[in-house]
Order: C-alpha cells, then sequence, then structure tokens
C-alpha cells in the first residue's frame, strides 16, 4: 500500500486525481480484485452506509458494477429510476440530494448530462457526502478510466512509453477524455484517430499525437481501446453511413495482424456495435482481446473508490484496523 | 411510551387516527429519530418480513423514505414499478396485491390517483396484511401529516394554540387535508390561503380560517406550511402565470420579516418550486427553514409506522422484549 | 427425495426435462413449500450469489416470484430494466450477459420475447453460468408449468389419466406450450378449447384433444385451466368483441355446476381479465378457485430451481450436508 493518507471525499474527475492517489486507488483495487476471485466476495466495509445510485442517463453496466460493487461491500443500495422521480418535477439537483441525504445517504452515484454538473452539486449541497461521477455529458468518466488503467497495467505493466491508440468517436466521449487525461499522467504515448468530424479541434493541446487514418494510428501500437460510435450521429451528418463508418473506422483483425505490434491489445468500453466500430473476430479474440477484464476491474475499481472515499481505507487497511 | 396497547393493522388517513394512537406513533417515532443520529441505525425489528412498495404516481422521497425506513428494521424491500407491471395489463389492484401476498408480502405501500382506494383495498383482500396510503388523489396522505406533526413537535412543542397557516394549492393536496385533520385534533389554530381557484369551497368546515391575502394569512404564523404548486395548472386557467402567482402566493424572506412572528418557522413537503411558491431565501434560511429537519423526522415516521403496524411495538417495546 | 443426481445447470423449457427430473423438482419444491409456511423462511443457501433478474417484457408476477425466491435463499438480487438498458443501445443479448457475469453474476433470469433465445445465448456465453427462462416469446415458461404442476400434485394427486382442459387462447400461449409437455409427460388426458382462430393448426400432434365448444371440453374434467386473453388482439380481428369472447369462452359459476365433475379445480396463471375469460364467481370461489394456491407454489418451485441448479441440492440436501 502506497502511504498516501486518504483525505478525498468525492471522485468527480481524473483530470484533479494525483499521481499518488491513483496509484492508492490501484492498490486498493488489486486488493478487491483477488478477493472477486475467491468464492465469498463481499466484506462488510460498508455496513450500515447507504450508496444511492442517481441515474439521469441510461445505463446498465456502469450502474450494475456500482450496485454490486457497493453491495459487496454490504452497503445498502437505494437505486432511482429518473423517468419516476420528482426530477421531472421540476426540483434542482441540488434539493433532491440534500433530501436524500436528510434521509441517511452516505453516497451518491450520478450519470447526468450535464458536464461539469457534479462540481456544482457539490458546492451547493448542505451536508457534505460522497458525490461520484459516474459520467457527466461529455465530460469526465472517471471510474471507466481507472478501470481501463487497471486492466492496462495488469497486461502491460507499468504503461510509460508504451503507445496506446483511442480509435473512433474521440469528440463526444468522456470515456476518452478521461483517459487521456489519466495516461498523460503517467507518461504513456497517446495517439487518437477517428473521422475528422469527431475530433475535437485542438485535441493535440491534450498532448495527445492526432491521425486521420487508422491504419497509421495503430501501428506500434501496444493497446488500441476502441470507442462506441452512437449510431444516431449519422442523422446528424457525422459520417455518410454505418457501412463508410465500419470501413474506415471499424477495427478488424486483419487491420491488427498488418499494422499494430505483435502482443497489441484491444480494450472497448461497452456497449459494443459489432460489425461497426469492431469486427467479431476482435471483439472474441482470445489472444488480444481484454474486453471483459475491464468489466470485472469494473467491480473491483468501485469497491476502491466508495471504500476509500467513505472510510479513508481499503481491504487491507481494514484487516489492518 | 404511551399505554396504548397498538392494534391497528393499517395506516389509511389521519381523519380516522385517535389522538392516543398519533401520540403513541410520535412517541416511537421518536425513538427511532434517536437511533438515525447513531452511526449504525438498522435494527432487526422487521428481520424476515416482505415490504412492497407500490407506486402507480411518481415519488423519489416518499419512496426512499417508505424504502430506508424498511431496510432500516431489516426488511426486504420489493419496488414496483407500475410502468412495467401487470397493473397495466388490466389486473383489478386487489388481484395484484392478493397475489404478491400470496408469495409472502407483509406489508404494502400504496401511491395511487384513485382518493379511498386502500379502504377499498382493504376490504377486497383475500388475507389480511398491512396497507399503508403513501397518497391517494387528493385525498390523504398520512405519513406526509404525521412526519410534519414530528418536525412541529419539535420545535414549536406543544401544538395547542399555535397559528399554523398552510399557503398555497389548498385544493389538490392532500398533504393539506391529512394535515388539517391532524392538526385540529391537537387544537392548534390551522390558517389556509391560496388562490381563490384552489381554495375548495366550504374549506371552513373542515375547522379552518380561510384567508384571501399571504400577508394577512400568516400575520402572528407560528409555523407557515408551504405548499408546492403544479406548474401544470397553469394550463387549466387556475392562475394566469408563474409570475403572478409567484408575486402573489410565494413566500419571500421580506415577507416572513413583515409579518410573521418572530421565530416563526417554514416548512414545504417537497418538492420546491423555487422561485415559485417558495424563495430560495426562505428554502436555505437556517433561522427559520426546517424543511430537511421533514425529510428526517419521514424516515422515523415510516420506521414507527411499519413496526407498530407489523409488530405492534417499537423500539422500546422490542429492547423490553 | 429422489435417487437422480442432478447436473443440469439451466431450465430453458419443459421438454427437455425428463420425468425423474421434474419429480425431483417437485420434492425440492415441497420442502421449500413447507418452508414458506414457517414464520421465518429465509434459508442462506445460495449466501454470496448474485441472480440477475433481466425482463425484456412486462411482468410483475413472475419478477416478484423470482426476486422472493432467489432473497428466501439469501442470493443478491439484481433487477435490470431494460427500457433504462444498454440493450436499447443495440449491444447483442450475449454481450450484455457476458457482461454481467465478469461482474460477478452467478445466474440470470431472463424473459424475452424472442422464442428460443435462451438456447441461443447458452451457446453464446462465454462462461456457462445459470439461464433460466421466466418466458420466451410463445415457446415456453417452464417455472410457471412447474409451479401449475405442484399445485395439480398438491389437488389431485398422481395426474396420470386426469382430464385436464385448457381454455382460451392456445395460440400466444407459451404458458399452455409448457404445460401440455409437462402434463403429457405425466399422462394427464389433455384438452384444449378456444376459437378456431386461437387454437394453432396441427395441436392434437402434441398429443391433445381439440375441443371448439367449451362446455363440451370442460365436461368431466378434473381441472381446467383458464388462459388469459390479451384484450387488444380484438383489434387484430381474432374475435369480434370482449363481449362475443366472454358469452362464448368465459367460465363462469353456472357453466362449471352444469358440466365438469364435481370437485373439479379451476386455475389460471394471471393477470385474470374478470368478466372476459373468467367470471368473478369463479375466481373468489373458494370451493374449487386453487389460482392464489398457483402463486404460493411459484415462489417455492423458483426457489428449488435456482437452488437446484447452482448447488446441486435443495433443502434436505442442504440439511443433510
Amino acid at each position: 500500500m502506497s502511504n498516501l493518507n486518504w483525505t478525498r471525499k468525492h471522485i468527480v474527475d481524473i483530470e484533479s486525481l494525483s499521481v499518488e492517489e491513483i496509484l492508492t486507488i490501484m492498490e486498493t483495487t488489486d486488493s478487491f480484485f483477488n478477493l472477486l476471485q475467491q468464492p465469498v466476495s463481499k466484506v462488510p466495509l460498508l455496513e450500515g452506509k447507504v450508496v444511492l445510485l442517481l441515474f439521469y442517463e441510461n445505463s446498465t453496466r456502469t450502474s450494475c458494477s456500482f450496485e454490486l460493487a457497493a453491495k459487496n461491500l454490504g452497503a445498502e443500495v437505494v437505486k432511482i429510476s429518473v423517468a419516476t422521480s420528482a426530477v421531472k418535477k421540476g426540483e434542482t439537483l441540488a434539493d433532491t440530494v440534500d433530501n436524500l441525504v436528510a434521509m441517511g445517504t452516505d453516497a451518491v452515484v450520478i450519470r447526468h448530462s450535464a458536464s461539469g454538473i457534479h462540481h456544482q452539486l457539490i458546492r451547493a449541497l448542505r451536508k457534505e457526502i460522497t458525490v461520484m461521477n459516474a459520467g457527466d455529458g461529455n465530460h469526465e468518466h472517471p471510474s471507466q478510466a481507472l478501470l481501463d488503467f487497471h486492466t492496462m497495467r495488469r497486461y502491460l505493466g507499468d504503461i510509460k512509453d508504451k503507445k496506446i491508440t483511442i480509435a473512433g468517436d474521440i469528440l463526444h466521449s468522456r470515456v476518452a477524455r478521461s483517459n487521456i487525461h489519466l495516461l498523460n499522467k503517467f507518461g504513456a504515448d497517446v495517439h487518437v484517430v477517428g473521422p475528422s468530424t469527431l475530433l475535437p479541434m485542438g485535441i493535440e493541446e491534450m498532448g495527445v499525437t492526432r491521425h486521420y487514418c487508422l491504419d497509421e494510428a495503430i501501428k506500434d501500437s501496444d493497446l488500441i481501446m476502441m470507442l462506441r460510435i452512437q449510431l444516431e450521429r449519422q442523422k446528424g451528418g457525422i459520417f455518410p453511413s454505418i457501412g463508410e463508418y465500419n470501413k474506415l473506422w471499424g477495427l478488424t483483425d486483419l487491420k491488427i495482424k498488418k499494422n499494430a505490434k505483435p502482443g497489441c491489445y484491444i480494450m472497448h468500453p461497452g456497449p459494443m456495435n459489432r460489425g461497426v466500430e469492431i469486427a467479431s473476430d476482435v471483439a472474441d479474440n482470445p489472444e488480444y482481446s481484454i474486453i471483459l477484464d475491464q468489466v470485472t476491474s469494473g467491480v473491483a475499481v468501485r469497491m476502491a473508490l466508495l471504500s476509500l472515499t467513505l472510510t479513508g481505507g481499503g481491504l487491507v487497511h481494514e484487516h489492518a484496523a
């Protein structure tokens, strides 16, 4: 365990996390990851705590992952489906959360379409509780970047100077943004590629190399992170057709074999559009696809984040206590 | 603890509760309220019981509050989202509940748009289980009135002869109706005020004083309870515009300072329309706003109601047993 | 307990279950059914397991029944509401489930509109977990047939040569299909009746007798199983009006008294359309209606299915272990 004394109460973005904090999260995640391999993977670190899931955008995997993480730690979980909530009644987010805090909530995990809303919320809350960002607009998705990092470390070890390529819809991707911040902090050589309509202007200022051709971008890559393309973007004229997108930006086994470094790994945050941004012969290839490993790391990372923010420690800390 | 032997199985309305029953609920609530201030606030009084939440109208706070109350008592909670339920398939409510009882449900908490439906349901059920009204049409919302009463007692002590003003949409408010019944039972001096289109004809027969002007109604009040205005009522021609409503019926710090008694408290059942029926300088004023206190009392009151109806006792009873 | 060594991991249909397997399920159900009559009906056979409910079609009773069954066994339950899920994002079902398995899910209970999808899914999953069919299109609904069988055995004993009539919309009913397979395995004399538009061509090849008149079909029946008619079928021209359907195919006390065997029992899988396929004087008749018994058997059957597929045994097995 690193020697950092954990004090942070919220996980809102990767940008503001220090290298040492991220390493503490990784070490804490390691112990939970190992626990998850055991037949009994529950540990009552958050017994008596209430974790609220407040998702204003659809989610299966992130919501389930946080739910299982909290339950594995013995917390009570309350899920609020927003379509059937007071939110529709015009209440402010801070009023909604203040109310849930007054009922006994200890942490709230929020996905929301408004970028930056978690910072605002933390300032507005009457009583401080843990606020966790499960995705805010096109801004950040910190637990996703942390789980991606955990998986990368398992397969690549130290990522310093490793060439990591992120491909697809960079513009709308909070996953890409959080990953770029994190990879930069650890000295990776980050490349991005996608249709020019989906690459933000000035992306190079984030410290990445920009490409306009997939083959070129993945050349000598140690790891390729494919992003989901939202098919409804086609209607907005962002790309001419799904077939076109697939031809130019879809990753296939052939393209990998031809251009990437031997031993290159493939990641995808899901949900995948098979046959669009990723071919099934890539997604299901046991040789290099580590997509389901990401999912397992996800539960462990979220256990670490909840445990650190709510108790200041992880599994080791508790066992030592 | 009062000497009343608790026998009531259902909480359907305030009207039929006796003063002694309400006092027993208050005393039972007190002990749970104190428990909720402790680091561990769970007590396994309802271990092995199943509490069903059946909400036919949107709800965040009431639904969450009952969920946390039941979980704090160790009950298993099953939430049924009505949009995805057999209810849509034309089944009667009694058939739905009879089925859930046959599966092992011990108590059902129901919010429904039909006034009086809980009484009907209790008569129709094949096997008696606890039925709890979480709001029925414009009729009653008993747990809300009980939590309001708990908060009032904390701040005002005995409410006898205290001037309590309820302001806003009295006509459509089950909260107002339940509160008027309760306040009358305890001898408060109850005043109501709102647009004449939102004050029911003959409201005086409920034993309240009616006003047509907010300033006049809050004059010398010990406590003002603001009601939510449903913004969609404007379309029905009930009031000319939101600005108009705010100007005439919105509570501001200025109006309070000018007219109410010094030390007057402000309540609101939520969700609030800030800038409509209540200004932010009122809602957030630590001097007199006790709105979040209501929410905390809410969990304690619902623990008391579930515990009393399902076990005949509360925390003290159990610990003595 | 039968001597069968339980090895089956999935419950997908009745057709492929052996007589001996069904008898083992019945015996295991019996012990859970008895347990459910006790004040404390929880038994921690699935402590630490995660059971996922994935319902792509509306359900109250089947979903709640599986939820309570899993919780009675101490499992953690995760319910996914599909309207708010990644499924809408175009992900394949196998990818969705693979993800949830990577998060730690041990069993998945799926209702889906596509007939046969569970078989496909089992072949596609990366890692084998228990897959349970909670209804697939017009194909099968095995846990419903098993609970029906459990109730029949409680009231009729051995069903060999008993005349059992299934009445109504046979064509669209997975309940009918699963029941016919099961009843045939145990030598019942199965009769079906309904509008000719709702009786599949060649239904006799399933080993049942077909009728075109309700009075004739129920003559000398030991048990009549009414099926729900979906009222929206009227629009498709399947029957001329609800009144017409009720007159010809609705079961009344009079028709039973006139034609069925004295002591004949009535079942219905729910949700019922009172006054359409079944009169209230039938549904609520304590003399012969065993509709709520079916519901209680449902929880016990699902406890047996989860326990057998996840642990290879039931209550007795566990206690002996």
